[in-house]
């Protein structure tokens, strides 16, 4: 049986490895914690994803190793680039991928612009920048930020001084506030010989730098599904990327903007579990391990995608677990903390409003937000 | 963290432990055979599921122990009873439910009829049977048959003569051989507290004594799903059941007659992972653990469901996995034995017929029956 190797144990390899099992593909996690999300759903290694040592030892067991996230830094990246592994995808493009200037040097292959935006590697620069771009400005740390970690707003010169008083202490990124008018995503799974498939273009919405909703397809003008479509595989192709890789975009006064890539399954795209025939993490499993990639194409005619974001420490979901038709649950075995992603919901049906509607009042629910009305009885 | 135990380790089990995992839930198996299917999604107790005292010191450790197959023999489901372990479903309803003489008694309270039948416990009783029915009959162990096993044909005089010389060491039903129109399943999914839902009715083919395919919904004359649902939830509280439990029905000259009863997920709902709005085996979770049923309907138009049957020991998969659109594969890592179930297909999509095919090619294909036309190309 080949085996997956993961390096990380989030709700990422947890979901990737109930696709492999279901290929009939053994997972294998790398872990620093025995209990992480993933180790209930994969062979546990207990060793520290960050120490190049461990990992090149664990890589080496496996038929092909991969990444949960993408904050593995650049020695373990070398590490891995050196030794006998099959890494997925490799270092190089991992590296590029997950770097916020990389990124944006992409963007011209693709086709897409970028946001107009200038790199700071110092108080200096940084206060340059935002007199040049004139504030408020958004400064984004170039490698490592998440979930709206590593980002921040710097509306006026009392905020500017004070950023600058704690020191800039590594590449930013640093962009006008943008008027969005809306935020897409469309994700793609690629192999190494180069074939490729892409998911609908999807619609995401956040709240404090942390996407909460997704909803699919997203409805589009002409052009722009197959826009996207081209610009994300162009991007993996360039990259020379292996699995699966998300882009984020911005519309700003109608035109799409590269805003973000993600080198690994991404939340925008887990609706796919219950929505389309193949889902995003079989297909980052498929290509990771050369098996021809499954097709993308949604089963039913819309889905909407609520994350379940913790307010507080040791928030417990409701146990009744009650939901509305159609609506599936995904839970991560995460211990709660405020602004930490513990579960996902995902509704099917037709009408994109209505399934919006419903999953959000589940997980108002769910979260003991509010009592959701005919929610608390069994649907049956 | 509720923890489900669950005696057996097969693919029941294993695909009742991706439910609970994304309900939350952490699963623990009790296996004979530490690499048994189940073995890679849950935490293995290696230990004997015959063995009374390793069963209850196993069902004591978990919040709820439940059953992945009905071969548990009297004296563990008695010392379950008599323990202070959670048993779902409560073993007088497992040892009911799963034994074929007990089964024909709950017939009447269901408003179906059964096949004429005698029960025999001597190779006399068994030729008087064959006398009064008429040649050919079918020999069918009361309890501990499955997939065709305990079940015989006996053709004419000859075939009878020799199955009385081998003896007939248990009790037995002996069955006409019916001129069988079709073949139905329906499964429910039972709360202690007594509510309950159904799935729809299913159409399925065996061969061989295995069921190779099944179509859902069953395409139906009016009342008969009505009827079949009836049925089943009556069936099911009769029992006093908690869990899934599916009831087979035979339709013979028009009229539905009890075939059999599985007190557990049954292949014949395995389409339900990728069709309805809440699978067979979340279901199964939700009721043992006592949680709110959720709903039963298809988010899909159609599915069809072909099982992956071994026909050669250590057959292998065809590796590639290239499978049509609206396809999924769920393997079960069994080694592979003639006539073992090692994994199923699920095509959704909206034309039985196309489905029906297109699931059957697949299979063929991934068995290295023959190559499918058009199957060996990427999808993409």
């Amino acid at each position: 049986m080949p085996v997956l190797g993961i390096i990380g144990a989030g709700q990422l390899a947890r979901m990737m490895a109930h696709a492999a099992t279901d290929l009939g593909v053994g997972t294998r996690v790398l872990s620093r914690d025995p209990e992480a999300s993933a180790t209930s759903a994969a062979e546990v290694v207990v060793g520290d994803w960050d120490d190049p040592a461990a990992v090149v030892a664990f890589a080496e067991t496996c038929t092909a190793v991969t990444f949960d996230h993408e904050l593995v830094g650049d020695a373990v990246l070398e590490a891995l680039s050196g030794s006998g592994a099959r890494v997925r995808p490799h270092p190089a493009a991992m590296r590029r991928a997950s770097d916020k200037v990389e990124q944006r040097s992409v963007a011209p292959v693709c086709g897409l612009a970028t946001a107009p935006h200038r790199l700071v590697r110092s108080a200096e620069e940084l206060t340059g920048a935002a007199r040049d771009l004139g504030l408020p400005v958004v400064v984004k740390r170039a490698r490592g930020g998440y979930d709206g970690r590593g980002i921040q707003w710097v509306r006026d010169h009392d905020e500017l001084r004070t950023l600058c008083a704690e020191g800039v202490d590594d590449v930013h990124v640093v962009e006008p506030d943008l008027a969005i008018e809306a935020e897409l995503a469309i994700t793609v799974a690629r192999r190494a010989d180069g074939s490729a498939v892409a998911y609908p273009a999807v619609e995401t919405h956040q709240r404090d730098g942390t996407c909460r909703t997704v909803l699919a397809p997203a409805i589009l003008a002409p052009g722009i599904d197959a826009a996207l479509r081209t610009a994300a595989l162009a991007i993996a192709a360039e990259l020379d990327h292996v699995g699966v890789l998300s882009l984020e975009v911005f519309v700003v006064e109608g035109e799409l903007l590269l805003n973000e890539l993600a080198p690994r399954p991404h939340n925008s795209a887990h609706y796919t579990i219950d929505a389309c025939a193949t889902s995003q993490f079989e297909n980052h499993v498929r290509a990771v391990l050369d098996l021809p990639l499954g097709p993308t194409e949604m089963v039913v005619p819309a889905a909407a995608m609520e994350n379940l974001i913790a307010v507080e420490h040791g928030q417990e979901i409701r146990r009744d677990l009650v939901l509305p038709g159609g609506t599936t649950i995904h839970l991560y075995d995460k211990p709660a903390r405020p602004g930490r992603k513990v579960g996902h919901l995902t509704a099917v049906g037709s009408d994109p409003a209505v399934l919006r509607a419903q999953v959000s009042a589940a997980a108002d629910h769910l979260l003991g937000a509010r009592v959701a009305p005919g929610l608390d009885r069994c649907p049956a």
